[in-house]
C-alpha cells in the first residue's frame, strides 16, 4: 500500500522534473543538483564556486534545509539571489521535490541568470531517490566520512554525473587513501566524473570551474 | 493520505518500541541506539567502546545499512555477535524500524549479554522520527561536520540522551568552536549529556564509559 503511493508520488515528481529540465534548458540555463552528506561542505563549496566566476557567470541558489536558514544567509552574502526551502511543513522531508524547484527557479529573474544550484538537504540517500529537474547531478563527499561510502551508499553515487572528494587538505591527518575511495567510486559508477579539491583553500579548484564553464556551454549549443 | 499512512505506521512502529523497551529491561540487557551522519565514526566508536570494557560487558551489535556488510564485518572481528540489517529490501529505507531491532536482537544469545548496540543507518534525519525500542539514544557528532548541525537538524538532538562530539583532535585544524557547539545544543535540548573525546586515540573515553556502565546499572536496579 505505502510502496505504491510512493511509486506515484515518484512518477509524477519524475514527469515534472523532465519538464523543469526542458524549459530551463530552453531558457540557457543550467541547473545543478549538490548533494552530500551533513557536514560535507556544500555551502562552502558553492560559495567558492560563485566567487571564483564572479562577473563571468550569474549564479542563483535553491537551498534546501528541513529547518533553519542558516546556510541561506551565508550565501545571500555573495550578493546572489537565493530562495530557501525548508521542508519542516512537509514531513521533514530530507530530499527536494521536483515541484517546490520549479516554484522556487521560477521565482529568479531568469533574464540575468546563467546558472542556478539546487543545494540539497544533507543526506546520502533520500535526495538521490528523487528527480529534483536539475541537468547535472553532483555529489560531494569529504574526507572525514571515509572511503567506504560510495559501497555503502551506492543509490547517490549511480545517479550523480560527478563527485567533488572535499577536504583533502585533511588527506594525511586523516589517513585518507585515494586509491581506494577510486576503486570504489569506479565499482559503483565509473562514470563519474571527478573532483579532487578543498574548499577552505581553493586546492583543485580549477578543474571544477572549467567543468561548470563546460556544462554551461553544452545546455545552451 | 501519504501522511496518515505514515502516521499509523508510526503509531505500530512505537508501541512494538515500547515492548521491546520493556522486554529488554526485564532482561537486564540495556540497548543503546547510536545515530549520525555517514562518516561521523560510529563503527570506530563502537569498536572503541567494546575494546575498553572488554571482559567486564559482554556486547552484541546490531548493524544497519542501506547495503554493504563492511561494519558488520568490521566488528565482527572483535569476536562479538553481530547481526546485519540491510534496508535495499525495505524501500532502501534510511531508519531502522522496531519490529526489525526486535527479531535482530531475539537472534543473540541473551544469556551471555549486557549491552546491544545498535549502529542506526547513516543518517540525520530519518532514524530520528522512528523508535527502535532502545532504552538511550545516542548521536554523535563529528568535528568536520561543523557546528551547525543542531539547529538544522533538531529532531535528532531532541530525541537523544546523549551526543558524543567525536575527532576532537582536529578540533584546530578545523577551527572548531567548542562554546558555539555547546551553545547550539543547549538552544535545542539543554538535558543531553555530552561527550567529547576521540575515537582514534580514546581521548576523553573515560568518561562516556563510565555512562554506559551508569546506564547498565540503572536497567538492573
Amino acid at each position: 500500500m505505502e510502496i505504491k503511493i510512493l511509486q506515484k508520488v515518484l512518477q509524477a515528481n519524475d514527469a515534472l522534473a523532465e519538464q523543469t529540465r526542458q524549459y530551463f534548458k530552453s531558457k540557457g540555463i543550467l541547473v545543478i543538483n549538490l548533494m552530500g552528506s551533513p557536514g560535507a561542505g556544500k555551502t562552502t563549496f558553492i560559495s567558492r564556486t560563485i566567487e571564483a566566476l564572479k562577473g563571468e557567470i550569474n549564479f542563483a541558489v535553491i537551498e534546501g534545509d528541513i529547518t533553519s536558514t542558516i546556510d541561506a544567509e551565508r550565501l545571500s552574502r555573495l550578493g546572489i539571489p537565493v530562495v530557501q526551502i525548508n521542508t519542516e511543513p512537509f514531513d521533514g522531508a530530507c530530499h527536494l521535490e521536483a515541484t517546490w524547484i520549479k516554484d522556487a527557479a521560477l521565482s529568479f529573474d531568469l533574464q540575468n541568470l546563467d546558472v542556478i544550484i539546487i543545494e540539497n538537504v544533507g543526506n546520502l540517500v533520500c535526495p538521490a531517490e528523487f528527480d529534483t529537474g536539475a541537468h547535472k547531478n553532483v555529489v560531494i563527499l569529504s574526507t572525514p566520512e571515509g572511503e567506504d561510502k560510495p559501497l555503502k551508499y551506492p543509490l547517490m553515487f549511480r545517479v550523480s554525473h560527478a563527485v567533488v572528494i572535499n577536504k583533502i587538505d585533511l588527506r594525511e591527518i586523516l589517513d585518507y587513501n585515494l586509491e581506494v575511495i577510486n576503486q570504489n567510486l569506479t565499482t559503483v559508477n565509473d562514470a563519474l566524473e571527478r573532483f579532487i579539491l578543498t574548499s577552505k583553500t581553493g586546492e583543485g579548484f580549477s578543474h571544477w570551474i572549467d567543468w561548470v564553464r563546460n556544462q554551461l556551454k553544452i545546455i545552451r549549443d
